[in-house]
């Protein structure tokens, strides 16, 4: 994104401003917001007196400026993400229900997860993913197994684009070896590489057009997968996801102990 | 909203575009975007393209325009809405352990309550509320027993400014004798106003000011309310979210059987 203004159009400021917010800082005085924005101090506070008036940035009680409510509103009353997260649900409620530990929704976005719906127990493990939050496809057992479910073109050219990422990126054989795997097994599992305590294993949900749309998983304990009783799960509550997107369940995945799966 | 666009400005304009879309409709071809935007076909055709570029707005398989996942990562990964959501999510995933109906977390926003999160069970009873959608404050258990609890001055002008509609809005001496019922209860109930098949039950979830920021509620089988238990289960759970979010247990609200709760 470019740091000087000129040049950019009032939809991108917006855009810069709206961005400048996440997780770690929610909330900011007007000057940090045109520093992380990129913009003068005087365009910052005239346009985020403006996205204020509009409610789509709010005052807190200490005089901060966040994301408004009714941003989120207006964001999420016919999001994509709600949508499936809606037909999910119910299904992610299940995996809950059997397994007890955090049980995530996502999609790749631009070479990384999304996470669009995470559930979790009290007491579950520790877990980095957030709702709206994101991690690289490589460190997640759902981006890999989104990955490895996508058609070989795309597999070729994500490791283009990472091609001189220094390790701990691992090799394009080494990849291309995981998601062949992965593609045989129907799902992927992530033993220790996000958090050396924890194992991430996702399965990949078919949509009407017979890719791989979303990703289901759950964050288990390390030496605690039990993954003969968890993969089968997550391959049936995938299953259920996909017949509510409107796929034919001969479309929707492949079966637990792995078999021809769909050719390249 | 002014209808004509002259005069409005550009962070006014994108605003327009992105209410456009909604729950009923939540893609559309640009001339329908462009006349429930308000905007002339070019300026629509225009912008439309920008916030594609932007992927604020993107394009569906069949052509028409949508919101961007984009845009509800952006609105979400710092909203406040979540943040209450994720304090909440585990006392409302008890609720509907407990109850096994509709659970439902909302705030009032302009006269009107919208709905943060809710939970359903397969074959729970019908219900319209939906995630990041609204409901009249006065038909909603959720906002009758928020307004209980605001204090009286809020009350009184939230009459004014309807003391002009017509019936089935409640006469304002009606209103005012169920919310200091509902304040005493520490609870709404409302059998029967959404939809004859059900009934709404409410309480409030009390911040670290004291103030009710919140409230929980289920939607249950008319005739089946069961408010014995219901209704210390909801206040039970809410008690947990108050404390979640800093809430001292003294403040956090009333207790079953009513009592003195706060006065005016």
């Amino acid at each position: 994104m470019a740091n000087s203004p000129s040049g950019d159009s009032m939809a991108e400021r917006i855009v810069r401003v709206i961005s400048a917010f996440d997780a770690e800082r929610p909330a900011m005085p007007v000057a940090t917001l045109a520093r992380r924005a990129g913009l003068p101090l005087s365009t910052a506070h005239r346009l985020a007196g403006e996205l204020v008036s509009l409610a789509l940035l709010q005052r807190t009680d200490s005089g901060e400026l966040r994301l408004g409510l009714r941003l989120w509103e207006l964001a999420s009353r016919s999001s994509a993400a709600l949508d499936l997260r809606q037909v999910a649900m119910p299904f992610m409620e299940d995996i809950q229900a059997v397994i007890r530990q955090h049980t995530q929704l996502s999609v790749l976005q631009e070479d990384e997860v999304l996470f669009i719906e995470r559930l979790s127990s009290r007491g579950s493990v520790s877990n980095f993913a957030k709702v709206a939050g994101r991690l690289p496809l490589h460190i997640s057992s759902s981006g890999m197994v989104l990955m490895a479910h996508s058609p070989r073109h795309v597999q070729e050219e994500f490791l283009d684009r990472h091609q001189s990422d220094p390790p701990p990126f691992p090799a394009a054989d080494s990849l291309r070896r995981q998601w062949a795997e992965m593609r045989r097994e129907g799902c992927a599992t992530l033993p220790g590489v996000v958090d050396p305590d924890t194992t991430g294993i996702a399965v990949p949900v078919f949509g009407p057009q017979g890719s791989a749309v979303a990703a289901l998983g759950v964050v288990v304990p390390r030496g605690k997968e039990n993954t003969s009783a968890t993969v089968p799960a997550l391959m049936t509550a995938a299953r259920g996801i996909s017949r509510g997107l409107g796929t034919d369940s001969a479309e929707a995945g492949p079966r637990y102990g792995g078999g021809a799966g769909a050719g390249d």
